[in-house]
């Protein structure tokens, strides 16, 4: 179904398009129709297929269990319904079998750490409470136990953690304490009279906070805190700890109450827990990267504590891994939803007298949805770029601390582009579908409000950015530890061009300042892929360097200046920190894009550069001002990004509906209504009954047509009066006036 | 409480700082204490009263009303009990009187249109839903028989409508036409032979939609209809339909469906009603504007049938007032709750070995809170100038046709951006406030919720802002009607730079393009309000011209072309919108600031001053970009905006908490736990548990400096040992070695 005439050269479009001129009206209008001749065709199985990304059985097998209808949300249940209903659909996933990959084989799982969370993020269609609450269960409770914990610890806990046996509870935030763990206050003294640790809570503010399963479920948890044996306090480490006896009571020691309910997730029975001197053996500590004698004494195999506080927060990252995913995924659902009913609702006459104008026809209605389209692409490539990284870790095939250290900051970088991606976009998409996008049968709103935390738990979205900044300032001074600004200059400007993608999630720092603003480049400059690399590599580095340039001033500061000045950076921080997520984002999408062959597969090939573009010039028209400051962008080219902006739109439009049917969501998936081609039937049940008046003669005539007929006739009548009489009147005489 | 050394001369301020450079660490850094010597002191209680604009006592009346718990949403409730509950609200509201204001006195109102919004605007405090349902029953459905129909009406059915008696539907909307209201397909065809209309639903897409009221407590409705008579449409007109009766079933040829569950608003039971040939009394048409006599002659006021739509759609704008008030007001909700958790939650040591800093003294959390805080001031005063004009044009102090079109104008312009404003501010103050933000129990995460639908109802804001852009070209084209482009670029040069407020919600078109980025001016430059008027007055102007530019080609084109020219334009024209609107807003945060005198208010005076300019700059920074293309800012400049911003933040923050205690709002109000002290309560608690801790010896050593303190004496004895085996080593000696 491949056009050839027009898709098998890409390369055309460049050729054919070289002044930058605004696009023009017949290039944007609502002409353009898919499958038109000399369009391209895109091949949805096979751009499908990639999208399913490197587990496609696990994913394809999740996403058939979130088709039933067992699995899924029913709206307008009570919390209290709600919650028992997804504690039901977990014994399913028990029963299934597929949320337990992870887990080592020995416990009866398949040490699958990628295809595990592949599998997971699909749980997200039927609902994300279902999602959350097995995250809580098997990637926060279990897993917990399975990497801060020995085999003692997986014998003895982990069958019940994954059979579900014992819901458990991962009590780590406390009120006092959410983004700075290592300050939790509940205390885990050593009595070695005992043998015992007694876990406290020594004020209201170390509640143990939100935590999933604590409200009602739960019957332990592992529970972080500091540990104090021999009169020292070893820092934050975990400990297995029964909280309820089987008839759901609070053991002796114990008390918590229902966080009630929530923004969303409200299949979740949220929670606090406070301890008052609650007595767990000594091997109940998970003792990994920490343990106790029985003599009390202290041992761990990583010396530095707070190498060793990172190492086991490190263990837990898959929590981001699959928040990333599921956001990506409830991304393209919200737009799948969006784009189909847009591509079918009309509304307005504009180029026509009979027909109403198909609402994504409208300049604007793309502008809202196909850049948030293009950016939910990259994040599905860059979601299982980070998804194979995370599984070399796990799997110990590249489990290097400069590995895991990546993997990290990769986490830090991708979580909160995609989360806050999800909520534009599933807003987005609400509103482009008016009053229907507000109804819960629609599923956008749903969507949105449990989506909403996702933004600020597992890592605060700008806690998280302010991690991987601070990693890119280590990577540049590590740079340019011994080098003046001078040197500095120097380096820059020597280095090659080169910008290789360097797998670590983190790019080279150094880099051409060359002001390419000031050449008078047309507009294909800007569609060339090495063009906007540059652009958006420049700016991450060109950011950071700036960042370190002021800092260097805090040196011989006193602790207070030193913060304050960092404090002064902390905004352009976070914002070169985001760029530098986006730029990753760029990378795997052109890696993505890059495995297409232009001649075997034209015409997808075609629209997913296309695709690549708008995202990448979308960047760089939303950071334009930057470009144009620092002198990259001259604003003649920085406002041909924006026409050119344009005009892709007008070229992905008919692709439209083809590129969210490639996600391969059924209807079981979307269950909106307004996605099922219902708004179509309706369009065309009134335009047949039209039709059928007007054939019959039984429409009523319309005053306006009728007055503007009976102007005309009036003017009409008036001019014909006005002839007869000037016929009738007597003809002037010149002379006789005179 | 006024320290005058530093607050009596604003001006100081403009003098003090004239470089341009970046903000220094300790002008933005965590040190500003409100109330320290030399700060300007805000006048609360004085800045509340303005913030309560020009009917002060109808706002506080309802404000104590909302106050009241039987007035007030129960989180939770099943969406029929909370509809119950609300219509429970309703009834007491009768009793109250307050909502009848704005009825006529011979129906026991007191014809107060400006007093009655502004007391109804403040039940969003209480609950949406409350706000939502009075709007349908008295804004709307009442508001139509008030304004639509004639003596008879009023007579007949205003009185249960107004006591409650008659609880009704708003039924204009349909499923195939929303934003498209003169494309409804109800038909009302009037029937000689029994003097009556026949309402009539002749497609699925027809059916009355999303209406209030409709789903189970509506015995009315106003339907909006295409009037038939004599075989001729006469356009959309309302009658009055009964659709109940006194059991609640729906009388013959009627029928509906319930819309269920929404997004949020779940107090109001909007749901769809169908017409199958349902019989009426001619008299029930609200015959203000167009009448049928017995013999189905069609008579009406106004000849045009276009103007006489837009003048029945003109008598409801009051929806679009109240939307734009009660945005306002919940975006200050949510910026209160979010600026008091701020300046007492306290996250990760930095300028300190014990204390944890306020969230408020980072600059992030400034940058995402008090720019939205700026623009909830503009939003507040901005609506208070509308509502004036709303009053003068209801009351028919000031009611041409100008003054109709003004107003709508003015309505399409303020409301999408006050309402997409509350969406932001909310949710950037849910997110700020972390995990506290997403429970219900802290509001914020119910009120974005009922937000949402505010910027799709009455009125799409992206439909609105397209009103606003039509009558910018409308006005724009009579202004230069004859004038080529050589002329136009004459007459904007030569323009006096006179920038008055023009009072209509428009504002001259003719505009000095001066290009004083090329000039070396300092950043006090932009604090000149004359500066942040020219640039956001020239950014429109220029805007629209251009349009208008583009759209001259259009003359001679085919419709279809025509149209797809116009599309091309359509993202522009709204962003000129857009910027029309803000433009407003800062001109009556403007007029508002002007009404401060800074020899008797100097703290507030200048506190407003940085407000305004936070206000101010931050469009101007978001725009960056255009004035950067465009030749109206240099980069340096553009640059100190930002730098400047950051100062302002800075300068701000100590008054912050005071800056939303203007608002006004009790606990009863803002009825988020977090908001009450408590944090402040708990943190108190863990430092005296620490510090006592401290004082009786008891606190744990920490393993971190333990740690520190064998490396430091294990270096210290290598260093002695080194020492001494110096001093016991056989001197070398030169020549023995050799």
């Amino acid at each position: 179904m491949v056009d050839t005439a027009r898709s098998t050269a890409p390369a055309d479009d460049v050729v054919a398009q070289t002044a930058p001129a605004p696009a023009a009206a017949t290039d944007t209008g609502p002409i353009q129709i898919a499958g038109a001749p000399g369009a391209p065709r895109v091949d949805t199985a096979k751009l499908g297929r990639q999208l399913l990304g490197s587990w496609p059985e696990q994913r394809l097998a999740s996403r058939e269990l979130a088709g039933r209808p067992e699995m899924q949300r029913i709206e307008g249940q009570s919390k209290e319904e709600h919650r028992e209903r997804v504690l039901g659909q977990l014994k399913l996933l028990v029963e299934n079998g597929q949320v337990l990959r992870a887990f080592p084989e020995a416990q009866g799982g398949h040490d699958d750490h990628g295809g595990n969370i592949a599998g997971f993020e699909e749980l997200v269609l039927a609902d994300p409470s279902l999602q959350i609450k097995s995250g809580v269960q098997w990637g926060l409770f279990a897993a917990a136990i399975l990497h801060l914990g020995t085999t003692y610890h997986h014998e003895t806990f982990l069958p019940g953690a994954m059979n579900l046996e014992v819901p458990g509870a991962f009590a780590m935030t406390e009120i006092g304490h959410g983004s700075d763990v290592a300050s939790v206050a509940t205390t885990a003294t050593y009595d070695e009279a005992t043998q015992e640790f007694v876990i406290h809570t020594p004020f209201r503010a170390a509640w143990k906070e939100y935590l999933g399963n604590a409200a009602v479920h739960g019957k332990a948890a592992t529970v972080f805190a500091q540990l104090i044996t021999k009169g020292v306090n070893h820092g934050v480490h975990a400990l297995y700890v029964p909280i309820r006896d089987d008839n759901g009571e609070f053991l002796p020691g114990i008390g918590g109450e229902d966080d009630g309910l929530k923004g969303g997730l409200n299949g979740i029975d949220n929670g606090r827990l406070h301890f008052t001197n609650v007595r767990v053996p000594r091997v109940n500590l998970l003792n990994r990267y920490g343990d106790v004698a029985e003599d009390g004494t202290y041992t761990s195999p990583i010396a530095s504590p707070g190498r060793r506080f990172f190492t086991m927060l490190g263990t837990l990252v898959q929590g981001r891994v699959s928040l990333d995913g599921a956001a990506a995924a409830a991304s393209a659902m919200g737009l799948a939803i969006a784009i189909k009913y847009g591509a079918e609702r009309r509304q307005f006459t504009a180029g026509s007298d009979t027909d109403e104008e198909v609402i994504l026809d409208y300049q604007r209605h793309q502008r809202r949805l196909l850049p948030l389209l293009a950016t939910t692409y990259a994040a599905f490539f860059a979601h299982d770029e980070f998804l194979v990284k995370f599984d070399a870790v796990f799997s110990g095939r590249a489990d290097s601390d400069a590995d895991r250290e990546d993997l990290e900051t990769l986490a830090a970088a991708l979580k909160p582009l995609s989360t806050w991606h999800a909520l534009e976009a599933l807003q987005e998409s609400r509103e482009a579908c008016g009053g229907a996008g507000f109804m819960a049968s629609n599923r956008l709103v749903g969507l949105r409000q449990d989506l909403d935390v996702y933004v600020t738990f597992e890592g605060d979205n700008n806690v998280l950015l302010q991690l991987v900044a601070k990693r890119l300032l280590t990577d540049y001074a590590k740079k340019f530890a011994k080098a003046d600004a001078a040197t500095v200059a120097r380096l820059v400007a020597s280095q090659a061009a080169d910008r290789a993608y360097h797998g670590s999630g983190l790019r080279s720092l150094a880099q051409t300042v060359a002001d390419f603003g000031s050449t008078a480049r047309s507009v294909d400059h800007l569609r060339d892929a090495g063009s906007q690399r540059e652009l958006l590599t420049d700016r991450v580095e060109t950011m950071i360097a700036g960042v370190a340039g002021v800092l260097r001033e805090a040196k011989g500061m006193s602790k207070a200046d030193a913060a304050a000045l960092f404090n002064s950076q902390q905004n352009e921080l976070i914002e070169a920190a985001r760029a530098h997520g986006e730029l990753l984002q760029w990378e795997a999408f052109t890696r993505a894009l890059d495995t297409w062959n232009a001649s075997t597969d034209p015409g997808t090939t075609q629209v997913l550069t296309w695709l690549r573009d708008l995202f990448g010039l979308g960047l760089i028209e939303k950071h334009a001002a930057w470009y144009l400051i620092n002198g990259r962008l001259s604003p003649q080219r920085a406002q041909s990004v924006s026409a050119y902006i344009d005009r892709l739109l007008g070229r992905l439009r008919p692709h439209a509906v083809d590129l969210v049917d490639a996600f391969g969501y059924g209807p079981e998936h979307l269950r909106a209504t307004i996605a099922t081609g219902i708004e179509k039937e309706r369009q065309d049940e009134a335009r047949e009954y039209y039709a059928q008046q007007r054939a019959s003669g039984t429409a009523p005539l319309d005053e306006k047509v009728l007055a503007k007929a009976a102007a005309k006739a009036a003017k009409d009548a008036a001019k014909v009066a006005q002839k007869e009489a000037a016929k009738a009147a007597p003809k002037p005489t010149a002379r006789v006036e005179k």
